[in-house]
């Protein structure tokens, strides 16, 4: 047996800055537009559903951002997280890659979504807020705003995508330990709500319905301000710790990554561990430029496929088209994908900056289906004894099938992946697939073409 | 907000060996009897069941005993483990205490378990073992020896007790994704079981009759050995890593427990913490002695109260009576706890060395009831953002009583209790609680009673 090798920060190493992909990008990101006008939006637009200082998080371009000294305090809770070698994954692979993973699980709801949840929950706090409402996938997100926000003392209200709520009440049941407020969406409590369950009673629900939810409560109650758990700027950028972080313990390992893996989803685990790696090499000018070039694979499910297989386009954020319009990847704001495991992996849209570095080249999106993820994740499990979530396990595979690919080629790279979270909490997923019982995933062409069909036709 | 306070030591302070309070006990522990002819058992009596290097362990009265390299190593995936001082909490409680907690929960099964699952692994994979057999409650321990057992290639066979098996799906789905397989217990594979399903049919099981299927099948297969993943010597021993890491972190914080306080099913966890404690305190002859006295709270359920309400005497320690006879607290080996959530603590008898050392006075014994429990447990989880298990929870809340205690009598003592788990695999527990709707965990004095009168007449 290989040794355990496991490169540990200390508490001081906890980054005192976020890193801001926006500052090093060679071409701007394209501005957000005012669905009625077509023009760019201005903060005030968005100030009836975030705190100031996140909205100017959103739109700056400051290399650095001070992460406040209570955020910090709260990351030493479980941060800085743990860089591990695979020395037992590599060898069960036979591959001359070297592979490291990120480990984002310690925390207290065992994902990465609390580097966000606590940064939101503090400027809402700092801003006077009482009250929030967010929508959840599979539950990582909802459990991680409920933590962070009792510490601040903020009420919680949680939309659930339902068939996450029906697959995953230990999560729900988490979110009230907390003591937060959670109901499956769609629900009767909102107009986007009635209308989705209208159309389509035993709707299986989607993030688009459930933000369309949430942010109909935060712009219709004074009291009620809206958080999201990914695709934002300033979302994106909370994650940076766990790349900055990583830089360092590459230092410690005296080491440094080919190939940067992660799965997206909304896109911020991927951003949160990529883009500092993509940031250095762009000032460093050597991106793509000599031997030492930096890939990084963003690895999404086959059957909500809006990197590999979506349109770049101006779309809403939600399905009651609430939102203003961002450029991304999109299979259509009206695109409800199918049920499967990897509930946080299920949005029709993409994190604008993650769409942005695609388009630009720095990012090379691909796709996996459901069993080949969850096979890999098995793998891992038995060679490194943490048993991934189904959001995780996709970069997972994207790590397998790149040392897989040095083995052929007899390539001895490095590569890098980003374990968002355990799966705990998913442990069904893993008996259905034991069972060959995991639910379908097809993913509807004709339905996606029907959603981009409907496609705003501003910004075009 | 109070600062968070963590005290984590680097992987290099990993212990080099466990500590065995054996060497330090005022009186030995009373010998193991074999129950047919009254007389103390040799090593060779258990040789069928355990590899001989843990049959020394379980013996000896060295006082250290070096972890070897390989366990070290594993060891690193999640140790050295946090320890926290719950300065939320204090201030919830507005106690004049000083709380603090080891986390245990950061191991890949969330639990405390693979201490002694990576050195019992270790063992039989040294004496050429290819299968044990074990059983597990509440799933802990038998998805913490299946993630140790896979890294070296031993296969696993788990007997689950039923009630377990059915409240938590998830663990069976972690044992088989580590490659183990899992049955209900009582199950119609061993003698044992299909006794217990004869006298009952609808058996919630317990720890005594998945212990006595496991013994059976080690005992009459000569291919597969048996492991408990609590109640032995040497289990108690591995875990002791606990207590000898939380007393160098204990220096680091220039601080000093008055109360120690842990939960107790089989004693393991409760042990690991306290016995390096109170070892050094008996070798310092101050305990009881001085201003400076330790106490030591062991903390069980009040279904299940071998230490406050069994008896202190020669059992067996499975309900078939296929096991040696050992002394110690017991409900009669024929007890059935009734199916609360903490299904690591339902077990009739107690660690051979938990109970001496309460015979001994050096460990105080108080039993708390489900919702109390769980009320402290909620309470902490908001404050302190880790949600524990629902055996974890009875040693928070034996240091909230005492944290109150402080409070009336304005004493700033320093507590320190074993958060030997997460309650991720567990969160129905609390839906319930928040429901109302716990089961019954009535205590049946009667039937302790019937089973106490069939205790064995030897040893007496």
């Amino acid at each position: 047996m290989n040794a355990q090798v496991k490169y540990q920060l200390s508490e001081n190493d906890i980054p005192a800055d976020w890193y801001n992909l926006q500052a090093d990008l060679p071409q701007p990101l394209p501005p957000v537009l005012h669905p009625g006008t077509g023009r760019p939006i201005g903060p005030d637009d968005l100030a009836p559903l975030f705190p100031m200082e996140l909205i100017a998080q959103e739109v700056s371009t400051e290399r650095a951002i001070e992460i406040p000294a209570p955020v910090r305090d709260i990351y030493r809770l479980w941060r800085p997280t743990p860089l591990y070698r695979a020395r037992r994954l590599e060898k069960l692979l036979d591959t001359p890659a070297r592979i490291y993973y990120k480990y984002e699980g310690v925390s207290p709801t065992g994902s990465h979504k609390p580097n966000t949840a606590v940064a939101q929950a503090f400027y809402n706090a700092q801003a006077g807020v009482k009250r929030i409402a967010t929508e959840t996938g599979a539950g990582q997100w909802g459990s991680s705003l409920a933590f962070a926000a009792t510490l601040f003392d903020i009420e919680v209200q949680v939309f659930m995508v339902r068939v996450s709520f029906d697959q995953k009440p230990y999560r729900k049941a988490m979110m009230e330990t907390y003591g937060a407020h959670c109901i499956a969406s769609p629900s009767d409590q909102t107009q986007a709500g009635r209308a989705a369950l209208k159309q389509n009673p035993n709707s299986s629900g989607s993030l688009g319905i459930a933000i369309s939810e949430a942010v109909e409560q935060a712009a219709q109650r004074d009291d009620t301000k809206y958080a999201l758990g990914s695709v934002l700027n300033h979302v994106l950028m909370h994650q940076s710790v766990i790349g900055v972080e990583a830089l360092r313990q590459f230092e410690m390992a005296d080491d440094y990554p080919d190939i940067v893996v992660g799965c997206t989803g909304g896109g911020s685990n991927f951003a949160g561990i990529a883009f500092p790696f993509i940031g250095k090499q762009l000032r460093d000018g050597a991106l793509r430029g000599d031997g030492k070039t930096l890939r990084t694979v963003a690895v999404e499910p086959a059957a909500c496929p809006s990197l590999t297989r979506g349109q770049y386009a101006y779309d809403f954020g939600d399905t009651a088209k609430l939102t203003p319009l961002v450029k991304m990847h999109t299979l259509g704001s009206a695109f409800v994908p199918s049920g499967f495991h990897a509930g946080g992996l299920r949005y029709h849209g993409m994190a604008p900056l993650v769409s942005h570095a695609v388009q630009l080249g720095l990012v090379e999106p691909v796709a996996y289906t459901q069993p080949e993820c969850f096979e890999a994740a098995v793998q891992f499990a038995r060679a490194e004894s943490i048993v991934p979530a189904p959001e995780a396990s996709h970069a997972v595979k994207g790590a397998v099938v790149e040392a897989l690919k040095c083995k052929q080629e007899g390539a001895a790279k490095c590569i890098l992946f980003n374990l968002c979270g355990h799966g705990h909490f998913d442990m069904q997923a893993y008996t259905d697939h034991f069972a060959g019982r995991l639910p379908p995933e097809r993913y509807d062409e004709g339905e996606a073409a029907m959603a981009l069909a409907g496609l705003p036709t501003v910004g075009t």
